[in-house]
C-alpha cells in the first residue's frame, strides 16, 4: 500500500464545491491541503470556510509547492491553465478530475474534446508531469456534508503511470467509505468523464447523490 | 412495476455468449426466449445448449416474431443487420447492448461511432422502432455460470422513451440481484457502452468478472 499521509495537496480550481469537497476530506484525513485559485484572497476564503486547517493561495504557488496537485478547474479554461502552469507542475502527480459537460433542456450531456478527454488534454499540455483521472463521480455535496461520515462510492483511478494511479488510489482510500480503484490507461478517460452526465441523470430521476461501485474486486 | 412476464423476448446475435447468457437467465425467469442467427440450426443448436425452455430461429423470424428484441450482435455487422430488419422491429422496443470496442496490445478502447453510440446507430436506422440501450456490462461467463446464484450488478437503461426504458428496467429485475436503473437519454449512451473497456481493464488488473452498482438509490 503506498504511503500518501506525508504528501502535501495542491488543488488548482479548489473554491469551487468539488475542489473544496476534496480539500475538506482529505484535510479532515490530516494531509496538508493548499487550495488553489486565481486570486489568493478568494483561495483562503474558501480554506477558511472548510476548516481542517486547509490553506489558500494562488494556483501558480500552490502548482509550485504542493507534491500532488489535483485540478478541479471547470472545463472551460482547463486547457489555459494548464499550459500556463506547465513548468511548476513538471515532474508531479497531476490528477485531473474534471468533467467536460454541456446543459441543455434535457440535462446534461458529454462534450467532445479534440484530445480525447480532459485528462488527455492535461496530458497533452503538460507532458512532463505524470496525469492521472480520477475522482470525476465524488458528489460534491456528499463530501462537504458533515452527516455524511462515511461516502459510499469508489473512484476510478485512470493512468499509464503505474506508481502514480496507486499513489492516487491511496489517496481515494483516505476518504471514509471510499475506495480507489484502478479503471485503466489514459485513452479510456473520456468515458469516465462524461459517465458524470449519467449520473446526473440518475440523480435527478431518482433524487439522489448517486456515485459508482465496481462489484467483484 | 411494469409486468413483463408475459412477453416473448427475441435475441438478436444470440449464439453469441453475452447473447446466450441473456437468454438463459431469462428462459430461467420463465419467459418465452428465442435466440436468433443468421441461420436458424444455429440458434437452434445454442438454444438446446442452454436449455430452460429457449428456442431458436434466423434472425428475420425472431425480429418478427418476438414482442421485444434485444440486439447483442458484434458491432462490426450491428448496422446492416438492424437495417435489413426495420420492418420486423417497426413498433418494438429494442433494446441494444452492442459495445463497439476495439482491442490492441494495451487491452480494450472505445471505438468512435459516427451516430454517436451503437443505441443510436440502431435509433438512426430504426426510426419506427423504441430504441432502448442497456445490458452493456453485464458478464457472459458470470450469467452463464450456474453457480452464480444472483448477479451483483445494475444494469444502466438509457432511452427517450419512458415506457420503454420502464419495461427494460422491469426486464433486467428479472435476473436475480440485478436491478433496472435509469441511466440518462440515448445521447449518454457512447460513455456507457465505451465504461465495458473500463471493466475490461478492472478484470484484468483484479482477475474479476466486475460489474457497477449505482449507490444512493
Amino acid at each position: 500500500m503506498t504511503d500518501v499521509s506525508g504528501l502535501s495537496i495542491g488543488i488548482l480550481g479548489g473554491t469551487g464545491d468539488q475542489g473544496k469537497g476534496l480539500a475538506r476530506r482529505f484535510a479532515l484525513a490530516g494531509l496538508k491541503v493548499v487550495i488553489g485559485s486565481r486570486r489568493a484572497e478568494r483561495a483562503r476564503e474558501a480554506a477558511e470556510s472548510i476548516g481542517a486547517g486547509a490553506t489558500g493561495a494562488d494556483n501558480a504557488v500552490v502548482a509550485a509547492e504542493c507534491d500532488l496537485v489535483i485540478v478541479a478547474v471547470p472545463y472551460d479554461g482547463h486547457k489555459a491553465l494548464l499550459e500556463s502552469l506547465a513548468t511548476q507542475l513538471a515532474g508531479k502527480i497531476v490528477v485531473d478530475c474534471v468533467n467536460p459537460l454541456g446543459f441543455d433542456k434535457q440535462g446534461a450531456y458529454a462534450l467532445p474534446v479534440e484530445e480525447g478527454s480532459a485528462a488527455q488534454q492535461a496530458a497533452a499540455v503538460l507532458p512532463e508531469s505524470r496525469v492521472v483521472a480520477a475522482f470525476h463521480h465524488v458528489s460534491a455535496v456528499v463530501l462537504m456534508d458533515p452527516a455524511v461520515e462515511k461516502v459510499d462510492l469508489d473512484v476510478l483511478v485512470l493512468g499509464d503511470d503505474r506508481e502514480a494511479t496507486d499513489t492516487v488510489q491511496a489517496l481515494a482510500d483516505l476518504i471514509p467509505g471510499v475506495r480507489g480503484v484502478y479503471g485503466g490507461r489514459l485513452r479510456n478517460a473520456f468515458q469516465v468523464e462524461a459517465l458524470t452526465a449519467n449520473i446526473i441523470s440518475v440523480n435527478r430521476r431518482y433524487k439522489a447523490h448517486a456515485g459508482i461501485r465496481v462489484t467483484d474486486i
